[in-house]
């Protein structure tokens, strides 16, 4: 597939969260019909989806099932069990492509690939096995964040080092996984671009946000982001220069820390990005949409900002609040999840300042 | 129920085309379940739903089923059997009422409502029988146009009577039916109020809109119409007191005539309109969210319009134009219907111009 893909075809969506909830309604906006593939019966995509399989991602006449169903397929998140990508590969078109996917799913290959495009990172180093912590704590120093390469994801799989005595306990925590080892950056913020890359090799990108966190997990996203025009600028070359050497096609959520020595990559996600869902109150055509395009090969669309938005995640005991917040003028966004749970994003909200 | 409903409760949405697909949409982002009534395997609206019933508004089985599996019940026409509302209404409350639906579908029980609001109209009279078309016409005079009372829509059961000479044609053409004939109104231009009152009796009306008409279909609505800020504030003060007439739950649309004499009503929608699809685009919230925070019980949300915006129907060939619409900065909106039909409409676009 070159060509696009017109009105009528369909999507396949592995993932079934609130990411895939939202691009499956873009896709629909867009004319096109919505397969989703989530292990869990209660995915809050498949109700505003055409067709939904529940199975394992390791169920291989499901997936075979789901491909020939299909005519594209993307994903709301990067940990699929590659076997899996093999299989679906073998039918049908996986955008974004595998090597962003293999890329960003293992932090040491995400950190490696950035350096050699010339980006900058915090200090790192492998930690394959406890040897390596020492080592990697005498180069980088403490305090020092101790990750899993793969899987982690909102804080889990990591453990802060703050001196040396530390290190045996953070290592533990790993569980025996390889890990890399990030130096602490003392940031004044963080920000993220959102960027889409579309068939055609022509590049998007929204205004930068400026992200705070609480306890690992995205609290807010504030557009515009504090920044200088020059790194305005640097940021959005970052995403730029990472999309093109990945041959990307899709979004990109790229987040970046702003030192007093300029920008660094914390990391990327192939994939629509929570800090991102500010788009949908203040652009024309939002992430979800934006990415749809990008994977069915139609042009990108216009992501110029129209307003000044918070975003704020509604994370657990948040929805308590929720009677207030429909009535102070924001939007709010729900993901249909049945259950609260401490820690589980259950919605978001918008407000607006007219710009 | 005179409580708002909580996230997890069911909306049920009679009739599943693209405005109940798009009121589906709305519901699923504030968190509610959909359950959609429509007799077409193929409705639009079935698969962003998360259940969908396909059988006649004549199955009463099917209806009763329908009813109590939701915790209200809205609509997207109006020319619902009226046994059908009978039915649901004894099991779960109808918003927007059934005195809205009654006095919308039938164009003479309209034009007498909306004249003892006080409010203008067209000339009009009541033709039931041939005669009565003689005498109107000599008091109404021609040009004039013959509609049925009711099941009218997209200019369909109605005839246009040139002079006296073509009345006999004209009430051939109602086939027997009720009919009301209406002078003809020597108009500037057409606009609409799309106007929501919520559950508590509060009142928000959108910007009005400017419409054009081409064969009886709506073609484009432009925000900001042309109106003095006399007019603008008359048309939604017209607005405001039909809906607190009905003591109305929704959204609702109401078109006008513009004219030297100021404005005339031309008709009521007691539902989303075609008119108010450049609320995606301009506003925070639009006019489908709107519809579905008053029929819960939730608070109205902010309707102020932030971009002036051109919105487009997509009428059959139309669709032909797809390709270079993708490109050129608009919003595209699909309905998700196979077959492209004369006359159909298949989607629409927003265009905006940042205010």
């Amino acid at each position: 597939m070159t060509e696009a893909l017109r009105p009528g075809a369909t999507v396949g969506i592995l993932g079934g969260g609130q990411l895939g909830r939202m691009l499956a309604m873009a896709a629909a906006r867009l004319g096109f019909h919505v397969h989703v593939f989530d292990p869990d019966r209660n995915a809050p995509a498949a109700e505003v989806a055409r067709a939904a399989t529940h199975a394992a991602y390791g169920d291989e006449d499901a997936l075979r099932a789901f491909a020939g169903s299909v005519d594209v397929v993307t994903y709301e998140f990067e940990n699929i069990p590659p076997a899996a990508l093999d299989l679906i590969e073998a039918v049908v078109p996986i955008r974004p492509n595998r090597k962003a996917l293999a890329t960003s799913r293992d932090r040491l290959d995400e950190k490696t690939f950035l350096h050699e495009l010339g980006l900058r990172t915090a200090p790192y180093a492998a930690v394959d096995e406890e040897g390596d912590l020492a080592q990697a704590l005498a180069v980088i120093g403490t305090p020092a964040i101790l990750k899993t390469r793969t899987l982690g994801y909102d804080g889990k799989g990591q453990a802060r080092i703050l001196s040396p005595e530390g290190a045996e306990a953070a290592f533990a925590q790993m569980g025996g996984r390889p890990a890399i080892l990030e130096g602490f950056v003392a940031f004044e913020r963080e920000v993220s671009v959102i960027a889409a890359r579309g068939l055609d090799g022509s590049v998007a990108a929204y205004d930068p946000g400026e992200n705070v966190h609480e306890g690992g997990i995205l609290r807010t996203t504030t557009v515009p982001a504090r920044l200088s025009p020059g790194l305005r600028s640097d940021a959005v070359l970052a995403a730029a220069r990472i999309l093109n050497a990945l041959d990307y096609v899709g979004v990109m959520g790229v987040e970046l820390f702003v030192t007093a020595r300029g920008l660094l990559v914390n990391e990327i996600a192939p994939r629509v990005h929570n800090s991102g869902h500010w788009t949908e109150a203040g652009c024309l055509i939002d992430q979800f949409e934006q990415h749809i395009r990008a994977v069915v090969g139609l042009p990108l669309g216009d992501g110029a900002r129209h307003a000044d938005v918070v975003m704020e995640n509604l994370i657990g005991p948040d929805m308590d609040r929720l009677p207030a917040l429909l009535k102070d003028g924001s939007r709010v966004h729900l993901y249909g999840k049945a259950e609260v749970r401490d820690g589980r994003k259950m919605g978001h909200v918008t407000r607006i300042r007219r710009a």
